[in-house]
């Protein structure tokens, strides 16, 4: 279709997740009219951050250094750990500046359909930093999905024999939205969870 | 947000079009976590078009020489010229096996909104190559909208003083799709250009 290097450019923006054929090919374009300096400058982030971005060698969160920005952190609560699927997760908790613990990203959930166990996610590794005392509560805050759902059970039952609160966001109607367009799962939980005044 | 280095890829990723903030932040997540062979080779995919495409001498269109591989092609049919918007429009069409002549790409079309005149456009180009009298038609095939219509009707009286058949693509129903669906506009065209079985 295209000369070979411009079609190739358009199958590797298209590999991206969430970018269409038609998608890939505007961008490609857009690259060819962009001025060389700022896309030199887009093509040495990309390899700079594939470099020196890693994750965080305690919570498993993205970081420059062995240990990221939260956990280096000295005025973070050690004692409250919130469990999240993804450093996604975490950067959308921090985002309501309500939260001031640190944090453990397990790197998925459990989903026997896509054939992820306990042992593919850093669940030892939560374990053994619970293991010293310091942690009081953790919170999970795993998708309200089946396989969140799932994954938070499962941490609940492991959590229950050691001397540590575990808790769970609340699940109800998100603030803004409108009662009437809620489904009936999210209605009855926000029933369930409806408090007195 | 995120340790600097990750939101400047977030950030970067979101300038380019049709992504937005998630689809950005998706897309930097999926790069850490890419192997790094294959974010280099996207990376020097990205700076080698930038430096090797440009833009055909003769009729726009993207190419690594100064001529692009379909006016390179003695086997096109130099008499015939169909007028596009836009290179994605020379791909569009060549999918379609249809066409066999050669290309003319303007940049873009008329829109008076947009600050757009003919000057900004390919159009003396266009000109020039017809100058010879090689060229015994041209079809104009910019978009089926204001702007592209404005800009072949520009064109449509432009040459009319020449010797040359000048043609529209035609509009009406789009192949596959359910007359009641259909808007009054592109019906009205289908009626307009019916034709005698």
């Amino acid at each position: 279709m295209y000369d070979g290097i411009v079609q190739e450019l358009i199958d590797e923006f298209g590999r991206l997740p969430g970018i269409g054929p038609k998608s890939a090919q505007r961008i490609a374009f857009h690259i060819l009219q962009t001025p060389s300096f700022d896309v030199k400058r887009l093509a040495e982030l990309l390899t700079e951050v594939r470099e020196r971005v890693r994750f965080c060698e305690i919570c498993g969160n993205v970081a420059e250094q062995e240990r990221c920005a939260i956990c280096r952190d000295p005025r973070r609560n050690a004692a409250l750990i919130c469990v999240v699927e993804d450093a996604k997760d975490v950067a959308a908790i921090e985002r309501t500046r309500e939260f001031r613990g640190l944090y453990h990203v397990l790197g998925g959930a459990i989903s026997p359909i896509a054939g992820v166990g306990p042992d593919d996610l850093r669940i030892a590794q939560l374990m053994t930093r619970l293991a010293d005392g310091t942690v009081q509560e953790v919170i999970l805050a795993t998708n309200p999905n089946l396989e969140g759902e799932a994954t938070a059970s499962y941490l609940s039952r492991l959590l229950t024999s050691m001397q540590i609160t575990v808790s769970r966001l609340a699940s109800g109607l998100p603030v803004g939205g409108d009662l009437e367009y809620a489904d009936e799962v999210t209605l009855g939980r926000a029933f369930e969870g409806r408090r007195v005044l």
